[in-house]
């Protein structure tokens, strides 16, 4: 997906949030922005929205000195994912079809840092997009929801490439992933984290913390880019991201990078901006599984 | 009050709205975005925020070669408001205190122009404002509704300068001004608009289309500021600022150029951004009548 307009605005809202989460001052704040101003206009609209992201959080590590200004934030969503983990597995033995909630709350769990950041009751907001969401697949047959095509190919495969997101989150993808191992228990599963500092997305620490490793191999993408932005990944990764069997994407930052790439991709995310919405045809807020099954570049 | 580094992404998605509102193509967007960026880090932020608003729309105004972007909006605006101008004073003589539910409907009238902007149902939106309004005073003793004071001084001056904010709002002032006319027949009303466009501020036309001759003299700022910067204004209009009996401003750039100023005013606003909200210490969306009563510089 390539960067809107829409989206620099964007940028500077991001800078001085991650500005104040880093602990600048003012005047520090002030000369991050005048930053990104500098950087803005040579930026090319063609590049994803996460490689000006990642020269955001570049400059405002090099301004502040702090290396990982979200470390905090992460632990604490881990923390808050890890202490719902029961309730997540006993909504799982609950349900009739429990790849379908499995795959409804690894999305939903996208409000995650979002709850952390604006002490959200991440609880009830939870439940609000699930059941939103049962109405919408049921009134809207499942437009942005491909779960007979996604389900019809975990039968078919022998691996999976699943691109984590946010930590904390990543409490809730190991609830699908438990799910998966369980209905097939000879897929491999690969669980790609970043390599360094990339906002609150999940390092290979944050999914240790939160028992990824019990039911997946942890590998890390060799990148700092807060998405998947191939050219930046290890060689060991590219590989394995044009051979595994499934690709499965999740989140917003990985969906504007990989959008469009010339391979298969099940997309897991909860469309939380305008832009993105706007990209996918939907709603701001919508649980999307969106399936891009041909070549489309 | 001062640009606060909140401000700067709000500065971008003005420019943006104003580039497309202008009609400027995707390039020219562009264009004017970069025009911005690189006027952002030489921007003194004790400079109020209607200080680079003006650049901006001078920006886009250049770019785009359209001298009035928002013309058809205040157009719009104008005859939504004259639409429903009936109902409002319907609403004026039903009421207890013609006078409290005149400002009431003046501040809210503020709504109108995103109303136009964002298809809102107008009329639903101010029946929501004034009931929640009419909760807050009832509960929080009207910390930010000095209607006892404004009263008061009412009935104690000859002469008023008004300083109008939006198109279509005005016809709401016009309301407020009517009931104040007919309890106060001889106090003197000055009604001040925008020499020149200033995004969708009244102009000495959207005075006349909306009536507001009938009732206050309507007067030029002798600025193009979506606000009262003095330093722009002419002469005359400085003369009067200082030397009126009763100042009400109204909206939200009248009080961030206005607000520290060295005499006394009465600032009429709907809190409509979280910065000002913040400067004054209450919500978004909380209906403000605030008096600034002392010499504070």
């Amino acid at each position: 997906m390539k960067t809107y307009l829409d989206c620099i605005p964007c940028f500077f809202k991001q800078a001085l949030e991650a500005a104040r989460i880093a602990g600048a001052d003012d005047v520090t704040q002030r000369q991050i922005l005048n930053d990104v101003a500098r950087v803005i206009p040579e930026f090319r609209l063609e590049a994803s929205p996460p490689e000006m992201a990642r020269t955001i959080y570049k400059v405002v590590r090099e301004m502040t000195g702090v290396e990982d200004p979200y470390l905090e934030i992460k632990d604490q969503s881990n923390r808050l994912a890890l202490e719902m983990y029961p309730r997540l597995t006993e909504k799982i033995n609950k349900s009739t079809d429990p790849l379908f909630t499995a795959v409804e709350l690894a999305i939903a769990g996208n409000i995650i840092d979002y709850g952390v950041k604006n002490s959200l009751n991440v609880d009830r907001e939870l439940e609000k997009i699930l059941a939103n969401e049962q109405q919408k697949i049921q009134h809207e047959g499942a437009r942005f929801f491909k779960y007979e095509e996604f389900k019809s190919e975990l039968a078919q495969i022998d691996n999976i490439l699943y691109l984590a997101d946010n930590a904390g989150e990543i409490v809730f993808d190991r609830v699908l992933l438990e799910v998966i191992h369980q209905q097939y228990p000879k897929i491999e599963i690969y669980f790609a984290v970043k390599e360094k500092p990339a906002i609150n997305d999940a390092l290979e620490k944050d999914a240790r913390d939160c028992g990824i490793g019990t039911v997946a191999q942890v590998i890390s993408s060799g990148s700092d880019a807060p998405g998947t932005l191939l050219s930046l990944c290890s060689a060991s990764f590219q590989k394995l991201f044009w051979n595994a069997d499934m690709v499965i994407s999740k989140g917003q930052g990985n969906y504007e990078t990989l959008s469009g790439v010339n391979r298969p991709v099940f997309f897991l995310l909860l469309a939380k901006c305008p832009v993105i919405a706007n990209h996918i045809g939907c709603r701001v807020g919508d649980v999307i599984l969106s399936y891009q099954n041909k070549n489309v570049m």
